[in-house]
């Protein structure tokens, strides 16, 4: 009788609702399956995409209403909870984003494997459902790795100690999201260090949402090397920059590296990145330097102001991005203004933004401006 | 202990299976997860799709055999039960066809955004899973506004009175299926209304499988207009019908209308549409008034005589279309005749369906006709 | 309140995790469904594909690290535990791979409609989750049917008895995955005839895991032929084999037959096939023979030695492959050795294989060799 016991115990499923959506997990926790699906809905006008160039300031409204993500994201465990596993499949464009085995047995020492967002800088690590603006910063079209695939070795080491560090190094194929093969035997290679000094590591999203009651810090570098094709990357893959032409293999050698911080303390959030980038012509024998920098800080005003809702926040980014630093004029700028409505938390969320674009032209004296509005509903299901 | 109970009880996960498949929901109802699959397989021969001009025939004997349609459909609710969502991806053909949220809390006027069926005719509305037919008449290619993304306000009044109305407004896009943007600042504005003058509402589903005793009916009006590149939409997006080349942004403008009835009673259906739509060429500023109809009717004839098995039912379709009423020879009729099988209601059943095509050329005197054959398996899973 | 209880078991679901992943039934066993995704990571040097011809031999070294399939599968029974569904869509490539339904009331006559892999060759209806080398022989490109809509008959006869047979008649499009419909009413006709001389079905899964107690062994024949544009079957649909052209409706009229064996013991496994192709070009009026066989073993040696781990197999395999029986020069030649190490059966394995390929060609005297090497992680989740 005990043994039938025991088998019955061992099919049971354990099922709950959390916030990765509809979770399944055998009782033994060797199998979890958890699914769920996200949408995000936006207005905007006089236009969505950045401006990239002094004559893309809008030169004609083209007002946009459109499901921007529609996303169906499976994950769980396999075998042992150490063996993780993550898909993400964007719907409306079918494409598969994300699918990864992580071991992490080891604290200090996990390793993942498949196709992901590449560990290098916050804003674009940060999933596009947990961001504090609408979308990210014009800066991260030039300096984005995007999704690569490969290998990653991780871990987060002296845990707690004001040596607290987190480090990530991967061995990527460097040709982007979707690409079945490296174009050459040339890799791409990238490193971060990561160091939480005040001992609690600072989570990988937007707004303080939780009002941490004890401060949340850290300073990291990065740098990353690569040659293929591509001047950048997307999620449609590898492509190029302004004033870049399509490449052979091996074509362009491209070397950048960051410093990023970023802070969480009741109700205040703040993130900033330095970048730069330089990009060698392997065929034309030239040589291009790149940077951008991005600030970015919000809070809960109901903290100070009994007549502020508790679900506001108010959050303001500056943005610059000069893509040659030989040429001073040439100069980008970006500044925002969100408001956040959260419903319940990231996972459905409303946000109202206004953004102020500034860009110089090494040709023209007087910078091209324009003013653009965004709403956009983002919900977890 | 109280507690534990509490939180225990939270977590429980009601699992049913439904007619929308397996359904899990929170035992406080806050989200619920339904997930469904549907196969449609269809030989036809001596072809499948409908004839669109005199030449079109059946020229060649083209015999089919294929899956006509596998569909994912995934909905339910999140964080409250007036909050519903629902999406459906064409596996076949990896487009996602419908992805909208809907908050219906008040039964007078509810709110939904996304991209799905326009609420314009019957025929469209009712799913490809539901028809009484085969597919669709020869009237849906030209008048049907299909899918689009927008926003929706609809509801019903004066419920159960003799004055009980469901309305439908929709501002969409107007670009059609799987379009990010619009073309222009152009939108698509449909309105319709429709009355339930025996107080009850025509459910959207073709035969009348629950042989209601209480009869009911409709009778609705509904009109749209739109200025977009397009003279016609489809689940492939924006197209154009036979006689239009490719248009520019807001070359084509169209305005349409149709009158709508519907009636169940006792195991018997009828439905009707009668529809015109006037198509301005605003480049080459010409004006074309297209025309078109079809009523449809459907018994089971177990009723009546007892050697006929219940599962089977009879119904008939004549449908017409003129492409240009200034050109009266211009004319294509359809004669349909289907018997279906309900092994399991609309979730699975079998149709087999004869259809009589007769086409008239202004250039011609005698019409050109042809005989089609069909039979469809369409089951959810 | 005897009706209640009832109404209470009815709605209950038993979740299980299975072997093929979570897996969601009725209590009455009416409906089930099971869901489950498998990766594939894949490295492989100097490159991955199996050669084509001479010059095909690794020219340059393309190393590459690769996720090779990524599957979600959905599968189960519906209304009765007779009528089963299954699903398989490949998410990186964003192709619906498989869809049917099988009607498996009688043990001795089964119908299947829908797309799937063509019941013709072991080695091609064999999963690539559950095969004993990295990938298929060089033999399975020029000879599989692969996938095909249509309808097929099927059934197991004389069970247990020395005259045990499997067979499958299919009727299929014969224009490969993918198409909607068929080229012309000629179909392709495929037949399959299985003898189980010892009374027990061979599993159709590569490696003798089960280490079974009692030997079992088929020998089948089977033949096909079909008229349409193709040469060729795979994954992507109808193509052209080397040296063949892109053909019109119903230009190439291929027959087709092998003889195959297999054989399980103990840990040892064995298969072999030998196929015979002949290709009739209808508008160049010309006529090809093609020949190819392989034979595959395997074994679990910690069988018969203490030292070896119990989750390590050894296998090894030759194919040869003439396309073009009347040069005798014109030949392919493979043999492969690999070592698979099962963590959790065909589930989770791991398998790192040398091959070394020999192609002769007509006009040079030394023939043309390489050899590759390919690590794989299989992974079911």
């Amino acid at each position: 009788q005990e043994i039938q016991k025991d088998s019955i115990v061992k099919n049971k499923i354990d099922i709950k609702y959390t916030d990765k959506g509809f979770q399944f997990k055998t009782s033994d926790n060797k199998h979890l399956l958890h699914i769920e699906s996200r949408l995000q809905f936006r207005f905007a006008t006089p236009g969505d995409e950045n401006p990239l160039t002094f004559d893309d300031i809008y030169p004609t409204s083209n007002t946009v209403f459109k499901i921007n993500r529609a996303r169906l994201k499976i994950g769980g465990h396999a075998f042992t909870p150490d063996l993780k596993y993550y898909f993400e499949y964007e719907l409306s464009q079918s494409n598969l984003l994300d699918f990864r085995l992580m071991f992490e047995k080891w604290k200090g020492f996990h390793i993942k494997v498949g196709q992901w967002k590449t560990y290098y800088s916050r804003e674009r690590i940060i999933s596009s459902g947990k961001q504090q603006m609408v979308d990210r910063s014009i800066i991260n079209r030039p300096f984005t790795l995007d999704r690569q695939q490969g290998i990653s070795f991780y871990g987060r080491l002296f845990e707690e100690s004001p040596a607290d560090l987190t480090y990530h190094l991967s061995l990527l194929t460097g040709t982007g999201r979707g690409s079945t093969e490296n174009d050459d035997n040339r890799l791409m290679y990238v490193g971060r260090l990561q160091w939480n000094f005040l001992g609690r590591e600072v989570s990988m999203s937007g707004s303080d949402l939780k009002h941490v009651t004890k401060p949340e810090a850290l300073i990291a570098l990065a740098a990353a090397t690569n040659t293929s094709p591509y001047t950048r990357f997307s999620q449609s893959g590898g492509g190029q920059l302004e004033g870049f032409q399509d490449g052979v293999s091996g074509q362009y050698t491209v070397n950048q590296g960051l410093i990023e911080t970023a802070f969480k303390y009741k109700g205040f959030s703040w993130q900033s990145e330095v970048h730069h980038k330089t990009i060698f012509d392997n065929v034309n024998d030239t040589e291009t330097h790149l940077r951008g920098m991005y600030v970015q800080a919000g809070y809960f005003f109901s903290n100070i102001f009994d007549f502020v809702p508790e679900p506001l926040e108010v959050a303001g980014r500056f943005g610059y991005y000069n893509p040659n630093i030989e040429i001073k004029q040439d100069l980008e700028e970006e500044f925002g203004l969100a408001f956040n409505w959260f419903f319940n938390g990231h996972r459905n969320k409303l946000t109202t933004e206004f953004t102020y674009f500034q860009i110089q032209s090494y040709n023209v004296i007087e910078p091209s401006d324009g003013l653009r509005f965004r709403v956009q509903w983002d919900i977890s299901l």
